[in-house]
């Protein structure tokens, strides 16, 4: 199954089921294309735990080695945009990247969760941007200015039960209908039931929290205007333009 | 004015005037210490920006230079606890420290504040315990083990009106009745407003979001059962209890 968060053209909030652009709640399908139709990120995140460099070329691009556990941080529910959405970043930087990401979708509040049952918390996947700001990532210890600003995490649209996602599931970039990254799922460091276990051995997650997992290699500049596009397949595409003031 | 917010004995739950333990709520006065009330932290923020080496002598005790701008670092809602709880941190680790915070409570939406009126945006001021394993902060890059675990941000009780809080007044902690950190405001290497403004360059500030302004001197660690308390003078005493698997 895969679902769609939208406000609908008298400004109520459904979560509907997708199927090719459209979504069905109750006897209605919405056109997701209609200007009349605001598509949402498809949860309501009180926190994003990301990952960094879980995947080895990735790392190697960065010239950073590949930790031995996994590299966590985290975005505020201040950072989310949606699908279709201009994302404006902050002023004066020379390099903002894009970062292409599967991202996990927690189902319920959970702490403590072994490696063997944390896919029962996971209630579906979709696209992640960790807009990336290397001007000030690069100079400051906990990556804040760097990827915890306003529009860092474009998510969404589509919500799709793991069942839809394969374990090789391809995750890609474009920009301006160019492939930039071309990754998939079996390539992460630490696979998903391993970050459930590790990061909720710290911290309770709660439903509608986000878990990014890391980003492929091919990271690089956006500039202003570009269009952007995140692909998991097996979940959909996330497309949303980036304004560089 | 200082505020308390609380869960009456009906389970309702109650922003009251506060004075000397006690809550006026209504035509109701609600004593904090019964068992029946349950003190909550003053707010719910959506996130908590967290400010480093905010005082000289607490850098120079952590053999750390004086930032040129202020270090941000996140806590997660789910990091909260409240005064009279008891604080259950990460297991099998060797130190965990309390770091006496004044803590900030932003009272409406905002981004690209000025200096010159960011008291504008601030509701209060209250008492942040910055409880910090130091196991896990000298290993990883984004101090998410170290400062983002549950229980990892006591906050409260009072809520004050910046009025009511000197800009000399004290930051204290005691642990077990011995004074560990008695720093004051005035020695805030970046004070408020130059955190505000900085902070909301990059993101959007909530209603109780929550800005916890960094610790003076005098940090060390906790043992299991230690009685904590953190003092901010014009405000109030936050106490909780910690407890070491």
């Amino acid at each position: 199954m895969r679902y769609v968060r939208f406000r609908d053209p008298a400004g109520a909030v459904r979560r509907g089921e997708y199927e090719d652009g459209i979504a069905h709640f109750a006897n209605e399908s919405y056109d997701l294309e209609s200007d009349e139709i605001d598509v949402l990120p498809p949860c309501e995140p009180s926190k994003i735990v990301c990952i960094g460099r879980n995947y080895a070329d990735h790392a190697d691009e960065m010239d950073s080695d590949v930790p031995d556990r996994p590299l966590l941080f985290l975005k505020p529910p201040s950072a989310l945009a949606g699908h279709g959405d201009t994302v404006t970043v902050p002023a004066g930087k020379d390099r903002i990247d894009y970062e292409a990401e599967l991202a996990v979708v927690i189902g319920e509040q959970c702490r403590h969760v072994p490696q063997d049952d944390a896919m029962d918390v996971v209630e579906g996947i979709t696209c992640m941007n960790d807009v990336s700001n290397r001007d000030d990532q690069r100079q400051e210890k906990n990556w804040i200015r760097g990827k915890a600003f306003d529009g860092a995490a474009p998510l969404g649209p589509v919500l799709a039960t793991p069942d839809e996602v394969p374990e090789d599931a391809a995750v890609r970039s474009r920009v301006n209908g160019d492939l930039k990254q071309d990754g998939t799922r079996d390539q992460l460091i630490f696979p998903i039931p391993e970050l459930i276990a590790e990061i909720t051995t710290y911290l309770t997650l709660e439903p509608g929290d986000v878990i990014a997992t890391g980003t492929p290699e091919g990271v690089g500049p956006l500039s202003d205007g570009d269009e952007v596009e995140i692909e998991v397949e097996g979940v959909g595409t996330l497309e949303h333009t980036v304004r560089i003031p």
